[in-house]
């Protein structure tokens, strides 16, 4: 009954096995590599653009420097308070940018609308007095486990655009997001106005593999001087890239990604249905954040269940954080389920 | 008969297979796993010391990130002026270090001697207005493929003892250094005054795993922060640590350096008979530094051969760099020496 | 009528003198000087404490400079929304010091209240992934022209050292505080809990010079070196030093500041007796920010009178910033409340 | 007898009074003064080209900020090993570039040249893993006191220019090399192939001011947000632009240079003739550098002579650096060569 996060669980054999098929035998290093080229079709062909691609090994370096390279250091990202940007990555995006200012904006459901946008601008108009605003980012699906709509992710683009921001997308769970929605990849990147996709693969299956993918070769810029600079130029970067084709091969990343988004909604609707138990956010992709009476929090925790306590335990509740992954077993969702039940 | 680099060759068959047994069922995340507490243990048991170890993904990064906790940002490190932090990782450590300064000594067969290090003082002695001496940084095996003796070693970190610096050691080739002086670990590093070593695993067979190793843990103040703030906390380390288990278990780390080192002396010696060819270096570790003539360069490269130019061509001759590694077949250095041969 | 800022108005003729009385005859340079000497014993005095002074050129380098030396890299500095380090300062505390997050609090009149602090504090709780909090800035008379109570000092600072954090303050207003309160100036530092002031000096009345001022030599650390490397030592140190000696002779900075003060209170006297006017902040220090028809204020801006809109019109209405100085002519108050009369 | 530093002297009287006729009356903040306006046209008309004017209050501001607009943050800036921001300026360069790299290059006369930099260029070759050559600095004076012809600093600026670099000169001393060479300040400068100037009145009589100019508008790019964000943009700037003003009116700045020159001059011929005292670098500019007998240097010193050891004494001599000025009163070159001469 692991639900702390979806970075608990270990990797699918099918990637490790990629890795293992990558082999031995001598391929270029630093990118020059047979997998990476036909990581940079397979994902062309997935997104139906031409993209730029660059394997990192953390979801942290994926997105601090791709916002390095998308900002001047006196640039302002405008992101939402609870990001994983703002929230889980010690300021790197500060720090790998060269000093610039996240912008943490309030947001019903853990996303950012245009509305909010539009109201912190007035804040930015000093010239040099003020930090630029230089890129909105955006998370899909979000922190709280819910997901934008392509519409909606057009909207917030738009403001973007209207301000001269460019657009980022922390895609860490891009897959579960994708499976809810049911559309095509594009729809809610670069059709939607994303300049750059932080395209995750480690919670949804892989041991250690992000690509940071450009829709405009032109906004790369220095993104590979900032990667080699920062330490995230890998020599044998056949493994991640391995990682990343097999995560791709036959739809993989979507098996996993539906698995687990399945498993959240049959938790979610287990839980809904207890008295006293009541579910904080809408259960669109695989973490469901619910309250908890702290007696039952406590009751679970001791018979094993492991999860997140979003907030400290307050009024004698607690805001729990369950994550589903694509390797968590039927069971545990059964057992914890049955354990919840009122006698 | 590819000698370009020891990390043109991919992952032994060993590592890979323990990234497989890293499996699948939930572990810590962000190296409370089993499998980094093990690798600790391992590395204490193998140092005969107590140590603080820290899996990153690069080389780079663990360079920079131990020499930006040993510095202030105002530190001055000295080091090789062929060294890899110096001429390879694109001022990483000035980066990641708030804009420290590299300091490149000059040093026969790329060592740093207690000399230079001396004769570099004199001009940092001006209070704020120079950069405060911090740190020394030696590379094991050299870039030259040279070996420091534990003598060599302990002269360097009395000198910079002397000076109030602390001692980083550039270990992407440990292992190839160790074999060559047959010697203990602790003996050309804590016990011959090294704080922090950087050691290396990709070179020698792993996917990507590099152990920031700490031998005082005094010395570790806030490098936690900085490996998060620059995205080299990796989720799943397990994946990581596993690859070093697996490449300190029975000696695999051993095995490989030696069998590199042994080719390398092959070569060499092949290589030192034939007239007109002249090696530029003493061959201790897995790399020859040589200087070929330039249509037998040329001519060995329309074969198929592959090496550096470590200058660009000069007075109808090259400076060749060859490296063998683990993997690197037989008959690959029999093919190359059966080319060079006078006809 | 001009109330744009109290850095419109140029220098007090007795400052400018004294940079004269400088002279021209060789000092030590770099602070080493008989004025800068004299002015850290003036201080001493002053402030009823030893002190550390160093004098900088400008309030953002003397905030940022402080802020950088009282925290790590990875930390977090709470502060309110509205302070000058957040508005007005183009994010140069994040980029001196290497990265850190500044956190933007609520609260009433300007003011950085305990249970802010507080309540900020759980989003800091998860470790390396958390900046760590580690410095509350406060700033002395606020953004808004308010004027925190010793009681009120030593309550944010009692909540700041128990959550483990240094205390800044950002005293570019501080002599305007200081009249209102007639208190001690370390009834309001030192003796309630603060670390470091910047203790400014531009506003009211210097040409440029403002003095950072550690009242614990042991938290002054790598201060020095991080004013050098930011290009903040200045060589003839002697004449920022004999600004600020002249600014404290004969108690002219208080002269100054009750100047200004008393000029705000018959400004927002003057504006409260009109109808449709209505000030929207307690008026303690010498700002005034006052809610004025957008007619009126378009009327008084084409007679000539210039002040700052601090919000963009909104509802028909503006609300106004009117800064008063050491240096402000009485006539323009007259002349001022003069126009807004109704007719 | 005061010849440690140029920068021991004070001001001069026409520069302290400019500041006080600056005045107390309201100005716009921030550069957009009349002061800051008319110091603009001056220096276009002394550079017989437009410029874009940046005063800032030290030289290392200068140097390090226009370095860090003209370079990425993975550039190189090749300069001579001896120059200031090597030597003198603590890493600023670094720091405030983001962590760009500073190469250091040997030459005769404290002077780059062509050939040093084409030296230089080949180890940078490798993409991502070398900094970027990004721009040149040259030091005119040099920091030996000796000064680049209008032809020597066009072929430096063509070597440069050939390789992708900005050229950037450090004028700490212009004036005195201006002086020297008598050609027009645009020969030095744009007309032989500079980019950037900063153009010191510090040294020089002023008390503290300092230009950055740049010769096309285009290359200006983010350094007003760079000069902000370091805390260097000043409030009251007319007081900076009137020093600068009064200090290029009724060419103030080349008499004291001049005055200074021909005092060094004086010096020399003065040292030259004693035996046992040798010149080590031709004195062109307002420096000696000159080998003194220990003990003589000892006596000298003992007599109140002030002036500084280039380099530790050895074998019995003494490197010393001797600096005149402004300032320097015409006695005290009388009176030390008097204590020089064999009696």
């Amino acid at each position: 009954m692991n639900f702390s996060s979806d970075n608990a669980y270990g990797a699918a054999p099918e990637i490790v096995q990629a890795m293992a098929a990558a082999g031995i035998s001598p391929e270029p290093s630093y990118g020059e590599d047979q997998f990476t080229k036909r990581l940079s079709s397979r994902l062309a062909e997935i997104f139906e653009h031409e993209v730029a691609v660059f394997p990192v090994s953390t979801g942290t370096a994926a997105n601090a420097l791709s916002l390095a390279t998308l900002c001047p250091p006196h640039g302002a990202v405008f992101c939402h308070a609870e990001s994983h940007i703002v929230m889980d990555e010690c300021a790197a995006t500060e720090f790998l940018g060269g000093g610039l200012r996240l912008v943490a904006l309030p947001g019903a459901h853990g996303k950012v609308a245009p509305a909010a946008i539009e109201a912190a601008l007035p804040s930015f108009r000093r010239g040099v007095h003020s930090s630029l605003p230089s890129a909105v980012s955006l998370t899909q699906a979000t922190e709280y486990g819910t997901v934008y709509t392509p519409v909606e992710v057009a909207a917030v683009t738009a403001a973007a655009r209207k301000a001269g921001m460019a657009v980022h997308m922390d895609g860490a769970r891009f897959a579960n997001a994708l499976c809810h929605l049911g559309c095509h990849p594009a729809d809610i990147t670069w059709r939607a106005g994303v300049d750059v996709l932080c395209f995750g693969a480690t919670k949804n299956g892989a041991c250690g593999a992000e690509a940071v993918i450009f829709f405009d070769r032109a906004k790369v810029r220095d993104f590979e001087y900032r990667r080699k600079r920062s330490g995230h130029l890998l020599s044998k970067m056949r493994f991640a890239s391995a990682q990343l084709l097999a995560y791709l091969e036959s739809d993989l990343w979507l098996h996993h990604a539906s698995r687990a988004n399945a498993l959240a909604a049959q938790l979610a609707a287990g839980l809904a249905a207890v008295p006293g138990v009541k579910l904080a956010q809408p259960v669109e992709a695989n973490e469901i954040f619910v309250y908890l009476p702290e007696a039952l929090a406590n009751r679970l925790r001791s018979d094993g269940a492991a999860f997140y306590d979003w907030e400290p335990p307050a009024a004698g509740r607690v805001l729990a954080r369950l994550v589903t992954s694509f390797a968590t077993p039927e069971t545990a969702i059964a057992d914890f389920l049955a354990r919840i039940r009122p006698t």
